[in-house]
C-alpha cells in the first residue's frame, strides 16, 4: 500500500461550533473523510491550524494544498473572520479570508457568511450549501430551506440569495425537550398521526404555542399519553409554528430542503399537510459541491 | 424575651419544585416567616417531614398545630398526593391530603390542585392564590392571570374556576435568555421601549416569532444591539406572543394580575397596548389569604 494513494489535490472543510468535518478531494470527489470534535467553539484563534492539521496531515503531499473551509470558522471568534457579504448576492464571490499559517503545506481559503441587513439576519455555512446545489442546478429559481439548529428559508432567483430568514426551530426544539418540564413527558419513540396534528394545529393557531406546549405535560399528567407521541407533538408544534412564520417563502414555490435526512422528512412532511411538495437534496453532497465551486472560482480572471 | 411570642396559630407553607416558604400565623396575619431550598424537588417522600419541621420548630407550642400547604408538595412526586380537582369549581373544597407525621405536634393539610379535562390543563399553587383573591373580592368576575415560569389565565364566575391556560413563558424566558445561541446577546439591563416594541410585533405576527427569537442575534452581530434591550425584546417577543394567544381571556375583560410585581408590571403595561386596563393583586398576600380560606374552610361544618 503507497502512502501516496491518499494524497489530496485539494482539502474540503465543514468547521462549525461543534464539529469539524474535512475530506480529501480529487476533483470533485472525496477520497477520504476525517471528523474531530474541535469545534470552532472549543478553540482559541491560535489552536486551529493544530486542530486542522492533526485531522489532514496523512492527505498532504510535498505540493502546497489548497484548503477551503465554511462555516463558523469564518466568525469574528472563529480562526479568521471573513466579513458577511450583503444579500443580494450570489452566495460565494471570490473574497476569501485567508489565515496565516505555520505550516506551508497548507494554502487555507475561508468562506465568508451571508447577511441581510433589513430584517437583520445571518448565515455561515449553508451559504455554501447554497451554492453547491446552485452549482448542480444552476436555473434554479425557488426556495431553499436548510433544516436544523437554526433553520434557513432563502429564496433563489437568478443565481442569487435574494433574502433570507432564520428560525430558532431546532434549538427551541432541544431546549424543551431536554431542559424545560417538558422533559419528563417526552421520550424517544415516534408517532407520525400526533406530529401531522401538531403541525395543522399551530400552522393554523401559532399564537396558541406557549400554551400547547404546556399542555403537552398536562396530557401526559392527567391522561399518561405514550411519550413517543409527545415527542412527535412538540417537533410537530414547532415546525408547524415555522411554517406558519415561514409561509411568505414557501407559498406557491419550488421547494428544495437541504439538510439531515430525517428533519428534511419532517419538513416535507409538514409542508404536505400544506399541499406543498418538496424535494430533497443531500445535505453533505451540497457542501461539498459548494466548497468545489469556491475552489473554482478562484482559479477564474477576477472580473 | 419569651420563646413563646412566636408560637403559631396555625402555620401557612407554600411549597414549590425549588423553594419552602413557611409563615407562623395568628388568625389572618403572618407573625414570623421562615425559607429554605428544600423544594419538592429535592425531597425524597421520606424528608419532607423534617424539612417543614427543622424550618418551623419554632414556633411550634404544646397544642397541635394545624399546618396548611399548598404547591407541587401536594403532586404525585411530593410529600402526598392531592389529586386535582376538576373545573369548573370552587378553587378550594374541604377534601385536603392528609400525610401521616411522626411528629404529633403537627397536623398537615395538602391543598388538591386544580385539573381541567378538555383542553387538558393543571395547576397547583396558583388555586389557592385566586382562592385569597376571591376571600377578599367574593364577587369578583373576570379573569386572573398569574404571571410566573407557568403563566396561568383563568376565567372567574360566580366564585368558581371556569376554565384556565397555562402558557410557558417565563420557562422559555429563562431558557432562551441562558441556554441558547442568544445568551451572548443578553445581559441585564432594560429598555422599555423595545419591549412595547416587541409586544406589539408578535401580538400582531405571533407565528414569526422563532425568526424574531434569532434576529435578535442577528441584529447584534450586524448592528450592535445593546444587551439590555435584547433583553427587553426577548421577554416582549415572548409575552406578546402570550397575549395573542389568551386573547379570549382577556379582551373586554376585568383583569387581575397576581404574581411577582416587576413581572406583573410588564403583564400590565403589555396589556395596556391594547388598551386592556388591568390591577396588580400582591402574590403574597393572596397566598397567605387562600391558605386562611383553607383552615376556614375546616371549620365548616361539611355539606
Amino acid at each position: 500500500m503507497s502512502g501516496s494513494s491518499t494524497y489530496a489535490d485539494w482539502i474540503a472543510v465543514d468547521w462549525g461550533t461543534s464539529n469539524l468535518r474535512a475530506w480529501a478531494m480529487r476533483g470533485s470527489d472525496a477520497i477520504a473523510e476525517a471528523t474531530s470534535d474541535k469545534g470552532m467553539g472549543l478553540l482559541e484563534k491560535s489552536e486551529f491550524e493544530s486542530a486542522l492539521i492533526t485531522l489532514i496531515d496523512p492527505w498532504l503531499g510535498t505540493a502546497r494544498t489548497p484548503v477551503f473551509a465554511c462555516g463558523m470558522v469564518g466568525a469574528r471568534q472563529g480562526w479568521v473572520e471573513a466579513p458577511y457579504t450583503a444579500v443580494p448576492s450570489k452566495p460565494l464571490a471570490n473574497r476569501f479570508a485567508r489565515p496565516e499559517t505555520t505550516d506551508s503545506r497548507i494554502d487555507v481559503h475561508v468562506i465568508p457568511g451571508l447577511k441581510q441587513l433589513e430584517n437583520p439576519d445571518v448565515m455561515r455555512g449553508e451559504e455554501t450549501q447554497i451554492a453547491g446545489f446552485l452549482a448542480a442546478n444552476p436555473n434554479f429559481d425557488g426556495v431553499l430551506c436548510l433544516p436544523g439548529t437554526h433553520t434557513k428559508w432563502a429564496h433563489i432567483s437568478a443565481g442569487e440569495v435574494i433574502s433570507f430568514r432564520t428560525f430558532m426551530t431546532g434549538e427551541l426544539f432541544g431546549l424543551i425537550a431536554k431542559k424545560s418540564v417538558l422533559r419528563h413527558s417526552i421520550a424517544n419513540g415516534w408517532n407520525d398521526a400526533a406530529f401531522i396534528t401538531a403541525v395543522t394545529d399551530t400552522l393554523s393557531r401559532p399564537e396558541a404555542m406557549a400554551a400547547k406546549l404546556f399542555a403537552i405535560r398536562a396530557d401526559q399528567l392527567l391522561n399518561a399519553t405514550d411519550v413517543g407521541a409527545a415527542k412527535a407533538r412538540l417537533s410537530g408544534l414547532l415546525i408547524g409554528a415555522e411554517l406558519a412564520g415561514a409561509k411568505p417563502y414557501w407559498l406557491g414555490q419550488n421547494i428544495v430542503l437541504i439538510g439531515d435526512a430525517n428533519l428534511s422528512a419532517l419538513y416535507a412532511t409538514a409542508l404536505e399537510t400544506q399541499a406543498a411538495l418538496s424535494q430533497i437534496a443531500d445535505a453533505t453532497q451540497s457542501t461539498l459541491a459548494g466548497l468545489n465551486a469556491a475552489r473554482i472560482l478562484t482559479k477564474e480572471p477576477t472580473s
